[in-house]
């Protein structure tokens, strides 16, 4: 049985293991610093398709398709895919899995989702009745800029703390091994933090508070220290949020500084591709995750990490109502064997 | 550990029981035929606050308040909560929980949130290392009308098959014991189904065929048949929905005519409260299943039940798109011993 150590974290009890993944990207994603990892990035924004919306399903459709290739599985192996995105009604994956007969279990933890997920489907596979539980989440440039800014045609202008949602999706197949020795140990779950923040082109700023708080949790929890990761990556804290969430740990004797990366930082060349403070959106860090973290696990490269996506759980109509925008924080502790 | 039983069934291992209950509803319900069930029915629709998204969020808390009162419990007992709602970003919950120092997990399964939320708590528990999860969910009329159809101030006119979105948030408690003997026994995650239906302002016979899908999987799974129960319950088919899942089941072999009841349909006295087809939201099933549902479990005069909240996840942009409507169905079974 999975046991809770210290205040929030849950340490699994079986062998819970990453069976493989996938990212898939857009064309900016694909001419970025981890263009080699991805598995496919895709010259055609619509992806074939004539909605923006639909485009970004047939994304997830793809990451699926290829994460159950690289594992040298069928959709019928699965016995659970846990999903969500940042569209209204998470209409991305829902409108994926319509009809494809696996049970589903929709998130909403906007840029914080793929940890969600992966939380989920560990406690899940620790606790029994599931064998190979399917994970994922996407983002896509055009439809989070219509939905939560203007529509593309207004060519607005860009704050120099906005970051860009990339256009991605990353998909992982959680079950009980792995063929790479890549084994989930313990996960943290979130408390929703808001300090107040309220200008809607900073979220890294909204999210860097709620970062902070569930790493220290987990050191707390755990006694585990800095120096004991190879490696610390935060989901989509850009620019702006990576430098509050080190110097927040930092004053709470926390020097992550050496080992930490974040994925809005790491997705895009900030000199070159025009992205402000970094990439952001539940594809930020699932695409990076899937790709270029999980190879890196598999070349042995990095041997301990943790992994949290961020997310900021605003909506449009909380901005126009003047509210501050909460966040939360899930962690992932993942150890090559 | 848990077991899977057959195709989608998880059977407990553990004793999973519901601690306590509680419902705050709008005054339409409170004038309602469960009208001395529930917790609390407010006669202003603004719940005391400034918007109606602000008081949807009064009334999340409110309910997750009065479980707890109930329960005996304060909010540090709680290890988890699992929410989520039909505004857009999941908006009710995120603001109703914020600063409250409880890991969060967000859920978007529109109104079959309730029952996705109690099939995780369960599994969650049973796996180990949570003691008490909280489970909520919400609708209101004004912020759904808002969102779904037009402002309010339109007066705009409603077809017969139209349902009406519940003002209401229901909350319960779950833990390793029951003082009133209520435990889970089983639990299915549904899969998504799309038959075509691409009217919005039908959604029952949208989410029948989910309905009916997860019911039929179910009783396969477990050898089960309808008159094992003392009762079975659905969300919001409300009375097209109503029709069609008895109807679509019969076909199946399995008559539930006699001991099925749709939430929807319980609310509202559909001669007297022009609300066409009966009630709808994430609300809807949320406030009759822990108010009237929990009520006839303590007072034993139901002993064995499935209840199914039933959830259409379209999205305004999907419609405008002219993509019909996918649905999820998740079952929990409860037994009183």
């Amino acid at each position: 049985m999975a046991k809770r150590i210290g205040k929030q974290t849950i340490e699994l009890e079986r062998k819970i293991g990453i069976l493989d993944s996938a990212a898939v990207v857009g064309q900016k994603e694909g001419e970025g610093p981890l263009s080699r990892f991805f598995d496919y990035s895709s010259p055609d924004i619509m992806f074939g398709e004539d909605s923006f919306e639909r485009a970004e399903s047939k994304m997830v459709s793809k990451s699926c398709e290829k994460t159950l290739e690289k594992a040298g599985l069928s959709l019928t192996d699965i016995d659970l895919i846990c999903g969500g995105d940042l569209l209204n009604q998470c209409a991305a994956s829902h409108f994926a899995h319509r009809n494809n007969g696996i049970p589903f279990i929709g998130l909403y933890g906007a840029c914080s989702t793929l940890t969600e997920g992966i939380c989920l489907a560990a406690l899940f596979l620790d606790g029994g009745g599931f064998s190979k539980v399917l994970v994922e989440t996407s983002s896509h440039f055009c439809t989070a800029e219509r939905q939560y800014r203007f529509p593309l045609e207004y060519g607005s202008f860009r704050t120099p703390n906005n970051q860009w949602t990339v256009t991605g999706s990353g998909a992982c197949i959680i079950g009980s091994d792995s063929p790479f020795g890549i084994y989930i140990k313990r996960v943290l779950i979130g408390k929703i933090i808001d300090l107040g923040i309220t200008d809607q082109n900073n979220m890294g700023a909204a999210m860097a508070p709620a970062a902070a708080d569930s790493i220290k949790q987990f050191f707390k929890d755990t006694d585990a220290k800095p120096t004991d990761y190879d490696a610390i990556f935060t989901g989509d804290l850009g620019a702006v949020g990576t430098k509050i969430v080190r110097e927040m740990l930092k004053e709470e004797g926390y020097d992550i500084e050496d080992i930490h990366s974040d994925c809005g930082l790491l997705i895009y060349d900030l000199s070159r591709q025009n992205v402000r403070s970094g990439g952001s959106g539940c594809g930020c860090s699932a695409s990076v995750f899937s790709s270029y973290v999980i190879e890196k696990l598999k070349q042995r490269e990095l041997r301990k990490i943790l992994f949290m996506s961020t997310g900021a759980l605003l909506s449009p109509t909380t901005t126009l109502q003047g509210e501050s925008i909460p966040s939360v924080v899930h962690i992932v502790e993942i150890e090559v064997e």
